[in-house]
């Protein structure tokens, strides 16, 4: 298999994205797998981080690079990504992929723009008439994930059947779920409770039966785990995101200024601080690696600018599975039948 | 000041409800002020609740019953409060307040039928479209108080424009901000981006200038603090607030795993736990006492339905506070001269 990564998209790419690619390709060539990472960018930096990362050895068969000089920034808008960065870094990767030369692609870069670049180049599944982004939230039972986080707003209830559906399949094959629960957010647990889209929503997922339906589900129902799959419109979906990622960041404050109180708090604090550390750990969304664009029709994983190298890596492995258990052509027959 | 509490408002109430009632009517007395709680329901039930409080002595100055036998429940629908309890000690409240036997009412029962008894009973401020509740959230400046949290949904321009100037009136007189800043709940800064209602919103609050307009917010400003009030569509408001209330639950739920990991995060954990208490006691909503009915003719204020004595008690002077300083009649003025 060969997977590309999006060599310069990453807050400090290519710092951090090449290191993940280089614990990737080392680990693909320890355990003998016939995997390829190839990496897009200007050739001397990559190399030169390769290098840093002792991963030279790797070059030619575990890893690859695929030289171009353009590349998207991080807050460029999608039109300036579409129109005047057309060899940009993942504009090539995409490419590759739409010609079969790669299975999949990867990009810690701008999410406006890798979803962009991806509706041209790969367009999208048959039938499907809005691809999505989602993130997972940690859960009291694992993990939910919210179907969509901000591609698309103004949504209509088919809009949002169309992520459930996606958005079941995709937990359903990678965390070995048989019927996940998929929740539809509202303010309310009676179906006749939110506002006009989630009403109408739970209507017509009642009706269509494509999924396990449990209902509506409330904010709170996120982090509890009521439902594997929670789907809104992607305002919501990303107010809540960014709220959610804002908490560990307030908390820490906290602990610092209850820290500072008195000596003896301080103590406390200190004493705390390595399990304190293991709560955060576990709401830190990197441990996540990265999530699909459903809907797209190739396999295409985005993460966050800020990620680590083992969240590139981690990334990486998602990709990999993805095309393994060939969650596309699932949607695809399910889309269809729908 | 006449002061009304819902006798049987409230998880549990008349428990809770009348302890608080009693501490309010203790601190009227200490200060030798000339305010008087009256409590509405049950009379035998609230009297024996005076007696366990050691409140008796405070009858007739500082504490009074008005007697009824009816009372909403809980999750009583909105619909049968109006038609089939019009007896109730939300009624009987209300309706002092309306014939102005009464300066502002008080309850921590069912949301829903608070906001419908006061409209059919109160009505709304000349001009008000929608009335509307907010919340307040912990904030790394203090509080963001957060407009609208499921009372309005499918909401148009001139509802939120009306909320962000009754949120940023009430703000200013009950914390001494002098010109409070108002964000927009959006999914990006840009006046641009967003849903089609916050896209227009943005225009109307840029063109009306009614108060300090900070622009679009984003879901992590809330715990920030980047604005005084964040104006939004009650359904994202509610889905934040419910996401919000789970996180001190979810958290202790992460603190415990931790704990059992080991004995040595079991006597790390043990050592913080005070420090761990007074953070997520800052989290805790009950602190604020009591939100406002804002855009209601009258002073109406509501609490969680599991509010502590001392909640109810901090609600209370959250009414008589809000009498004294006029809110409604400068809401009234702003709202015609907008």
């Amino acid at each position: 298999m060969k997977i590309i990564v999006d060599g310069m998209g990453g807050d400090e790419a290519p710092l951090h994205i090449v290191d993940g690619a280089v614990l990737a390709a080392k680990e693909f060539q320890d355990k003998n797998e016939p995997h390829q990472i190839v990496i897009t960018g200007p050739k001397e930096k990559i190399l030169g981080r390769i290098h840093h990362c002792h991963g030279d050895a790797l070059l030619g068969k575990y890893l690859e690079i695929v030289h171009t000089d353009e590349w998207i920034e991080m807050h460029e808008s999608p039109v300036s990504a579409l129109t005047k960065k057309t060899k940009s870094s993942m504009h090539l990767g995409m490419e590759m992929v739409k010609r079969g030369e790669a299975d999949a692609f990867v990009s810690m870069g701008n999410t406006g723009a890798v979803m962009a670049v991806a509706l041209m180049r790969l367009g999208r599944i048959e039938g499907v008439a809005r691809p999505t982004i989602g993130a997972f939230f940690p859960s009291m039972n694992g993990r939910t994930l919210i179907l969509d986080i901000g591609t698309n707003v103004d949504c209509k209830p088919n809009h949002l059947l169309q992520f459930a559906l996606m958005g079941s399949v995709y937990v359903h094959a990678m965390y070995n779920i048989e019927n996940p629960k998929v929740g539809l957010l509202s303010i309310g647990e009676e179906e006749n409770k939110g506002d006009d889209l989630t009403v109408k929503s739970n209507e017509l997922f009642r009706e269509k039966k494509l999924f396990d339906f449990a209902g509506n589900v409330e904010g709170r129902d996120i982090l509890n785990g009521t439902a594997d799959v929670v789907i809104c419109d992607g305002f919501v979906g990303n107010v809540v995101l960014k709220f959610g990622e804002s908490v560990a960041g307030f908390l820490k404050s906290r602990f610092r200024s209850v820290a500072q109180k008195s000596f003896k708090n301080k103590l406390m604090m200190l004493l705390a601080k390595p399990a304190l550390m293991g709560v955060f750990k576990d709401m830190d969304y990197q441990e996540y690696g990265g999530v699909p664009l459903l809907g797209v029709n190739g396999v295409v994983i985005i993460g966050h600018g800020s990620s680590s190298p083992k969240a590139l890596n981690k990334a990486i492995h998602v990709a990999k599975e993805m095309v393994e258990k060939k969650i596309n052509e699932v949607i695809r027959e399910k889309i269809i039948l729908s």
